[in-house]
């Protein structure tokens, strides 16, 4: 049996069994945006890590090197937000090809420690290595106080989903990058430079996150890397629960319509398996949505929209577009294809 | 300018400037075996990361998918040992071909979980990513007591230079790994077995850590993992502090010795320059030298050799052989060559 014969997440499955041998300084480990330990003292600790791979999460031609290394911290200070958490400290893993332009790796770093400066993380280690390809793997420590670290397993039936910001901005933005010549790409309109920016340079949404976990209202909380169908699936394994997902409320930019005109997509698929929007879906009592969307807006300037509603077990996992159910599948990027 | 211009550590120097934000949470950053973070209670967390790459570490055909997952955390756990600590938690971070067979990634999973039971730590996260090589990048958390962390930066002259266990057995594998075929391998003879396994199957030295760091006598200490000249020279730049090793004191196994005939190499040089033995060096007031091998040979059984002695910044870094005095230059590996 081969990799993709089960897939990314049949193998994490696969390998998670039988990794726990101290349970006493855990208070969560694999399966959410990151693990919750527990300290001496009365925080707790969040780690997280995330691995781009040259060619598979990123094409050197696409991508500068400062935005490269901003990107590498960014999604995993996604991670943190998800769990309600500030990042402290990062290690950064690298693997070189020998012959790269030192200016190059200067730039990456740039791009790493700007990001890490703006959001008051320190890097305290990592890893150089020589490699045939490029790859950033960046560590991430966090911290949150247990009463308001919000975990994937929480949302209850009636609970509301919501996300910040708006979806599919980055999966247009990937979709030209992709197709254009580095001709095109320099000279693409506006719309074009929004998206590509969205895919480009993603915004962890540390102060939503802040917020959202202060009011400690939500009841269950994820960030969008592989789109928000898998996200929503996940919420809802996790959880034991259904949901649905209103198609004319998911919050989509007027810059990603026209570019999903303009490549022949759909702005729906594009938002709901698009991914790498590293927005926040998190889901929350009816009764006090309002009050959160009303304080995350007021505070942070973001959007937050309802997109959809937790629903008992049996319903199933479904979108809804114009009245018509189907079921909405997790086929969000898998590294390994597969099931 | 390319990266073998500056080599390895050109590079690292380069980019930890700037590195620290928020220097309240922080003992101490990049530089040492791990960094050494203050958390809210009585204990200090401590970080580090290594990455092992396909074709540049390690060569699928010459160690087992077990063994592989096994280094792969027996590495980190060393730098945890060559801190003083004890090691809790690991993010497990590994990118794969897709075409890799399903039992490979299982016989490298228990590889890694095997260690990790015998020594307790959880794996408590990570990420699977796909690739055109195979990479593994284990980033391991574990605690210290404050009073009983050793750093790389405590030498003092007149403190002898010690270590664990025996060296260049290691490098001594890794030569007949590069040189010999499969069928040679299989019928090995004894001696090459023992250096073969040295190489494969490093064990890190956490027992007798604990020892040394609970006598609280050592005033540095680093495990070798880039060859003992490297390390010396480590210590010695962090400490503002000479050094000079006495290459007849090496404790070279008789393995060791057999093999490096075989392959016509010199002993010495495999034990200075070879690498990978994953030995702690530490350096100890004289007066205290004695009771401290002691206590550790006795509660663990490894032996603890006296190899050198740390001098005054102007005696520089000498090898000592036959009474002559030459250099100990740091030429143990660096990943991009040069300077």
């Amino acid at each position: 049996m081969k990799l993709h014969d089960i897939g990314e997440f049949g193998l994490i499955e696969r390998i998670s069994s039988g990794t726990v041998n101290n349970p006493e300084g855990l208070v969560a480990g694999i399966g959410d945006d990151a693990a919750v330990l527990k300290t001496p003292g009365d925080k707790n600790l969040l780690v997280t890590c995330d691995m781009l791979v040259e060619g598979v999460h990123f094409l050197p031609k696409r991508i500068t090197p400062y935005q490269l290394g901003r990107k590498a911290l960014a999604v995993n200070l996604s991670d943190i937000a998800a769990m309600g958490g500030i990042p402290r400290h990062a290690l950064v893993s690298i693997a070189l090809p020998i012959g790269l332009a030192l200016e190059y790796v200067d730039e990456l770093y740039r791009g790493l420690k700007d990001i890490a400066q703006k959001t008051g993380v320190n890097v305290v280690g990592g890893d150089t290595v020589r490699a045939p390809i490029l790859i950033i793997d960046v560590a991430l420590l966090g911290e949150a106080d247990p009463t308001t670290v919000v975990f994937r397993g929480g949302a209850r039936p009636g609970d509301l989903i919501m996300v910040t910001g708006n979806l599919g901005a980055s999966a247009a933005g990937l979709n030209l990058l992709l197709r254009d010549d580095e001709a095109s790409l320099a000279t693409a309109g506006e719309a074009n430079k929004i998206v590509i920016k969205a895919h480009l340079e993603p915004v962890p949404r540390l102060a939503e996150s802040r917020v959202i976990a202060g009011i400690r209202s939500a009841t269950a909380m994820i960030d969008i890397s592989d789109g928000l169908a898998s996200e929503v699936n996940h919420i809802c394994r996790i959880s034991c629960t259904g949901a649905r997902i209103w198609a004319d409320r998911l919050p989509i930019l007027e810059a990603t319509l026209r570019v999903a005109e303009s490549i022949g997509k759909s702005p729906t698929s594009l938002a709901l398996y698009g991914g790498e929007d590293y927005e926040l879906l998190f889901t929350i009592h009816p009764n006090l949505a309002g009050d959160l969307k009303a304080t995350v807006e007021k505070a942070t300037g973001t959007p937050v929209t309802v997109v959809g509603e937790i629903m008992p077990p049996e319903f199933g996992i479904c979108l809804v577009t114009d009245g018509r159910l189907e079921e909405l599948q997790a086929k969000g990027y898998n590294h390994f294809g597969g099931a």
